[in-house]
């Protein structure tokens, strides 16, 4: 039973590793069955090089287990709270991925969002990667967890909460999709967030994808922190290069690929 | 047929995961047939790790496939624009390749052209590495990846259109070749520029001396970078220094390697 | 005899390369057994790819040579001073690293203590990371290896002579628990700390936890590099998020992990 | 005839990809046997991934080719002229590495002597290590490579024209030996340096200790620039330390390692 979910869960939690995503246990991805309501993932502490398919456990939307033997991932609230919001709205999501990735880490500590430089950027979302506040002391202090996975909802809902996009003095404001967050963002649109103080989560239509994302997140963060000490005046992409590129990849006319809209 | 036009392609594509200059699907080279009019290409969205010779797809000059089954890579027309422009005046180019490498990337995002601070960059180029500005509006929304290429060149012809050389405050404007360009930009010379906002595309006289110049723009990129946080006064390289650096590789009494005049 | 105690500081030791914290021989782990009152030590300037389980030299609580034909590492004073203190008060600890992996090693170059500024470092300790003060010219010329160990544990117990915390200009002072250090410090808290001018000693329950310990500040040394230049204005992780975090793995009611209270 | 010679020069070569030093072709190591006074030396050009023992070409001191069929790095005047000066007073020396290793080389392209930041720099030198002036126009345009020599050798015989030691502002100036040069630096002691505006050359017993020493300056190079931008008001290692940690591994009394002098 679940053996497939597992196996998916199983395979894309070894992809921290091989993408150098998190050392020892620093990182979880889950994979969602919307049809039983559940998701299998990574159980706590366990390193990669021993986590074997059957040790990935499956939890319901309330983060009770439902099979394995193991204690999931204590990052399973969120998980949880993330697909309650997604399931209600966005239904094609169905991986979500939490590491400790050194430059996407970084951004987080810094309390910045990141501004939207270049076409790999764009390839994979059309604004910011937003950065939540910290959680309040209440929310730390009554279920944390519960209350990250919530915290995530309300900054894509109302992203003028998040931390600053990281601009050059004189650009502060909104001067483009690249540098602000005009309206609620769209999760099907916008698969990567830091969460303020401690690091990135991400998602897509699988665990695979979700973790892809991971890997694009990190990888668009060491180069926006090497952009900006390369140029201290460097300036977000215009919008009609963002919308291309986010298009040729995702629009309704897309042709990147063979054949299938994403990726 | 085809078979060692697709052979050469995919070799050199596949230096782009050996040599760390892209994850994923982030980069592709092209081989030219110059006689047949015709150019080998990776196939669009597809990984490395699965990538096979005969997944290579031939394409003619206005990018329209002559063989293979799959869609060819997005960035088609940018590659064919160029081979036009290099038949038509440099026909000793044969290969170009496209990555995201990081440094590389992140001076595209800043838009700024590499300055010449060392022999490394000397080996392989006498002015610095080019940044194109940003496309145009009507440019990107006509035909995009065609108008790449077509910018690509008219940087190439009026370099006086490129970003600004990353230079001390002090000394901007034209101070040598390693910091200005003052004359169009030969591609026999310079094999290597910067998109603006995109990333590097670099040629050579084969596909595998076109992923080389990938991997060395690379370098050079990180070391500016680094050099020029390590003493915010740096200078280009003499004059003289590039000359005899570009001249011992290249020049007509070359005698770098053994007997062949270019690496 | 002392078998195992060998094999286990083979073992930890070996993980220096396999995680990238030292290059040659610049790296040493030390396992100890407090009943026998000896420790096993890396024997001074092999490379760990010819180092053997049974080269691994043993010595007791003064650096005597208690089994093994080669010369301990020359840094074994230190790790029995510090063997000393914490078996006179904190009796769990039984491993000892020292490193000179490159960022943390940069941080004891600047003489800076690193301020904790994220979950990553929450979930290892609650203060900064001290950085001790150079040793005094007389300690240096006496009995340096010795000396190194007791400015260790002074700077353990009396933090008020650490090197500042790197924190923003307006920031300098005391602001909470993740930038100040307002008493002494447990060892078995605070499992890891920089030598001034020199590099990271790390320490834990066993040989392996202590090079655990290592790793993981390796990584929080990057990462605070990174965000204090994303961001010049970054400020500590507030007081209530390092609680909890430190609390989930190592507090009463830790809840991290498969049931041990410990990592 | 040359066999043992060329072994021990291959197998040094073979160290550079091993360590990341030099990609493609970018570095090349040569071994002395100074009762023949000839060299052995990699061929120009040659990839390391194509290089066999057999390829190594035997020189003599004034470059001349006494074995092998292939071209010698185009280099081998540099390395002629070093090994000239260094027979004449510090017949010790028995290898020489040229790199173009990316942190180094940023040093080198920065016009900045390295300060000694820590004990991993005092441990292989306790002076910066020194950065050559540009060659002079003439220098590069009458004998390149061996004047490339004849500047080392004058910047080890007065180093006050070697570029100034990268410090704050308010140190600049001779603050100890970690900060300054003011007096000839014995080759034996001082094993490595950059040429300004290119890379790194190191030296040391045998051609294996030469490229140790360029890996050594690899890390030093790369922790020195982390090491400025923690904490911009740093400061040189004291002398003491320096003194200390220098005559642990090379003094008279010595008491690094298994019972050699030297590593």
């Amino acid at each position: 039973m679940y053996t497939d979910l597992k196996e998916q869960a199983w395979r894309a939690n070894m992809e921290i590793p091989a993408r150098n995503l998190a050392i020892y246990t620093w990182g979880n991805v889950s994979a969602l069955d919307p049809d039983k309501a559940v998701f299998a993932i990574k159980p706590s502490g366990v390193p990669y090089d021993r986590l074997k398919a059957e040790d990935i456990v499956v939890v319901d939307l309330d983060g009770k287990v439902a099979d394995g033997k193991l204690n999931p991932s204590s990052d399973t609230p969120t998980h949880a709270q993330l697909y309650r919001y997604f399931l209600q709205t966005h239904s094609a999501i169905r991986g979500i991925t939490h590491t400790h990735s050194p430059y996407a880490t970084s951004w987080a500590q810094a309390c910045r969002s990141i501004p939207l430089l270049g076409t790999t950027h764009a390839d994979h979302g059309f604004r910011p990667v937003p950065c939540t506040p910290y959680l309040s002391e209440k929310a730390v202090q009554t279920a944390y967890e519960k209350e990250t996975g919530l915290l995530i909802i309300e900054t894509l809902k109302n992203p003028s909460i998040a931390c600053p996009v990281a601009l050059p003095h004189k650009l502060h404001g909104c001067t483009g999709k690249g540098a602000c967050f005009d309206e609620a963002l769209n999760p099907a649109e916008c698969q990567m967030i830091l969460l303020g103080g401690h690091g990135p989560f991400t998602w897509g239509t699988d665990a695979e994808k979700s973790v892809y994302n991971a890997a694009v997140l990190e990888e668009i963060a060491k180069m926006a922190w090497v952009c900006m000490t390369v140029n201290p005046d460097f300036a977000p992409l215009p919008d009609y290069v963002i919308q291309k590129h986010y298009d040729r990849k995702h629009g309704k006319n897309a042709y990147y690929g063979q054949g299938s809209k994403n990726r």
